[in-house]
């Protein structure tokens, strides 16, 4: 492989070791039947299946009960789960899974109904104070204090990979900013990825929940090496945000090589099977990398943009109540601004990332990794209607401010960039995120 | 990648659906001194130490009993694993299992030791005559009941993948072939992988694990599409073996790339760390990969000619109180005959392994498909000391017919082969493995 880590080599003052998961995991067009199924294996009677109120009326939400009443199971839904969750939204959901005793949890949905069912198995299995166990120096920071019970995960979007995760990313309102709950603990037992359910998706969010695949993929592939981060407290708590190595290596190339050939038909042709089909496994292997890796500043930088969103923002396909950012597009609007950064840190790793994204990288010198990832980056929202930069969802110089002091205080994804970023170095960033053709 | 499979193609007759899964494991040299934190955090607080009686002399015991004790948990040894266990040895450890009423496992050794903790932990939680795990049609081939007991495994050899594989084999004297048992619930909780134990490694035990790891990830690669399989009786239940997939091609393809690179360095320097570790990476990686797709031919074949062990086969390295072939040695004999009947099912698949180990295929027409990676394999074993053939460990055209007998029972794994094999088929494979230069 392309790497510029020589993470076996001795002596480099981090962490001389790794820790690699993955869910369990099935994948195959109709896969949602199995539900009752596994659900019984893994010893539910009583379970609660949380979704959200549009994808409760769609055929997942079906085949997934049909299959449960099939197995003899009890279950409960609840579909009030905010398409972006919030503190308050997760402990209403928290107090459902709490008041109805189950001993397991289904979640079908997309990455707010997935974290959301995290959230409420954790605080229902061990009950605390909310910030307790959100991530420092934002909450306290805890950990988990042990298994959770268990919870079959089934994606309905190709993108967050949140069925690959011990995350739960959230909106704290008094921060006004995203932030997140991490732990292996609550990565879901185990998931049911089921392509037909990516059929009827709509362009929009095929293509921004795509670029959160490809950015989950990308950051962890460019992340800081594990062997230059800290060795946690205790090995048994090493974080899924660990820094770059080479599991995370083999499953993020793999990710980014499936989505620069499939994104765009995926986008365009709601028809083409295959490529939809194949960014819902890209989606999950993204997942599964930012799973072991962890993100960086793309990430870290979205959670600000969110926070900040502009009165008037509505996309189609999402809903339009109030005003949001679909949370693929706030992290791609970012990334070519953030790599141009990066790249010196890592240059040919940057350059595997562009080259698996279907870039053409012969001859290129080292300081040309940069520019080559964003314009692939580029030609890629282009090809699939993302907006041009932050500007052209209602920022300017004067947010610029306001952005970097709610990105700033993401340590978790901030410190697992390949290069160091001050506050300055941020504001920078978002500066150049502004407008891109 | 280079793919004859179209997994996700309508309707083809077999499960629409493939699992997959992974340890959570930890890698990195030292790594064995987190014995004590891992165990705590599975709850173990009584555990039962498995090794065999010569690496129970070594440094890798010592470090995970310093680690036990540092962590004030209770442990009692157990060292009377049978380098190769049988029936008999695993029925013994099986015992001490029960009478010892542990909490969880550590196993500290090659694959014979991890595998016998394996067993020993499946009949000390659901006590059962011995062959009703067993697979089918040798044994009655029934479900693991439920959870096993947490073990964590520390492989000590670079090859068998045993950590990452719900798998456990055996000689079984009644038959006098190896066997096995399978399933996911028998998969180690949690491996450490620490590359310091392979510096003191034999070349010949480098060799003939490498070949272990090797056979593991180019079977698992070329082993028949899982969408050619029969779907299990119940989703939950898919095996391991159950055929080629995304998931087990992409980490098969990574670890093929290593070996390629790093097992002849590995088996010549004991010096050289890097390729050692490379090659203890690489064997995790062949045990997901083929705890995911499944092995074939060569190791149906291996079975038969364990259970055939002329009287005067010794080797350097191993013990040498009885007769024995090294396992992954016993494998790779078979694989280049192998490979030249089974390429015509999916030539570019065989290329496609054939490339990730070194070969060079530009311009390969598919009829050459066999020979590319029989010649590989050829070098490969040429450059590590590995005998000519199963003529050079003393069998000869009077065995086949006893090969042939021993081998075409084990359905798990000759079913896995992309192309069909009738017992004279098998016949012709062995004499074909006889001599290969």
């Amino acid at each position: 492989m392309s790497c510029c880590h020589h993470y076996f080599a001795p002596g480099q003052g981090g962490d001389d070791a790794f820790t690699i998961d993955a869910s369990t995991m099935t994948f195959g067009a109709g896969c949602l039947k199995e539900a009752g199924d596994q659900a019984s294996a893994l010893g539910m009677t009583r379970i609660a299946l949380f979704t959200d109120p549009h994808v409760r009326t769609l055929p997942p939400v079906a085949a997934v009960i049909a299959s449960l009443r099939a197995a003899g199971l009890d279950h409960v839904v609840y579909d009030e789960v905010a398409v972006e969750p919030t503190d308050a939204s997760l402990q209403a959901a928290a107090r459902f899974a709490q008041e109805g005793r189950f001993d397991g949890f289904i979640s079908v949905g997309g990455g707010s109904v997935m974290d959301t069912c995290k959230a409420a198995n954790l605080y229902a299995t061990y009950p605390a104070e909310f910030l307790t166990y959100v991530n420092a120096p934002v909450g306290g920071g805890q950990p988990v204090p042990g298994p959770v019970k268990p919870h079959i995960a089934c994606p309905t979007t190709s993108g967050t990979g949140s069925e690959a995760t011990g995350i739960a990313i959230f909106f704290l309102r008094a921060m006004q900013s995203k932030t997140g709950i991490q732990s292996r603990r609550l990565r879901p037992s185990t998931a049911l990825i089921d392509p037909s359910v990516a059929a009827t998706l709509p362009a929009n969010v095929v293509a921004a929940t795509g670029f959160d695949a490809l950015s989950h993929s990308l950051e962890s592939l460019t992340a800081v090496s594990y062997r230059k981060r800290a060795p946690a407290a205790r090995p048994s708590q090493r974080p899924p945000s660990q820094g770059a190595n080479p599991w995370s290596d083999m499953v993020a190339a793999e990710a980014l090589r499936l989505i620069g050939k499939h994104l765009v038909r995926a986008v365009r042709d709601p028809a083409d099977f295959e490529a939809r089909t194949e960014m819902l496994y890209a989606a999950t292997l993204g997942g599964i990398a930012f799973a072991n890796a962890g993100c960086h500043l793309p990430h870290g930088m979205s959670y600000a943009v969110s926070g900040m969103v502009k009165d008037d923002t509505r996309f189609a396909g999402y809903p339009s109540a109030s005003p949001m950012v679909p949370h693929g597009m706030s992290v791609v609007l970012n990334a070519p601004s953030v790599y141009r950064y990066t790249a010196c840190a890592c240059p040919d790793r940057h350059l595997h990332g562009a080259e698996c994204l279907g870039a053409d990288v012969r001859g290129a010198a080292p300081e040309d990794a940069g520019e080559i990832v964003a314009g692939r980056l580029i030609e890629l929202m282009q090809a699939t209607g993302i907006p041009n930069g932050l500007a052209a969802i209602g920022f300017g110089a004067a947010d610029v401010d306001g952005l970097t002091d709610r990105a700033f205080p993401q340590k978790r994804v901030i410190n697992n960039a390949p290069r160091a970023v001050s506050r300055e170095d941020l504001a920078g960033l978002f500066g150049g995120a502004m407008r891109y053709w």
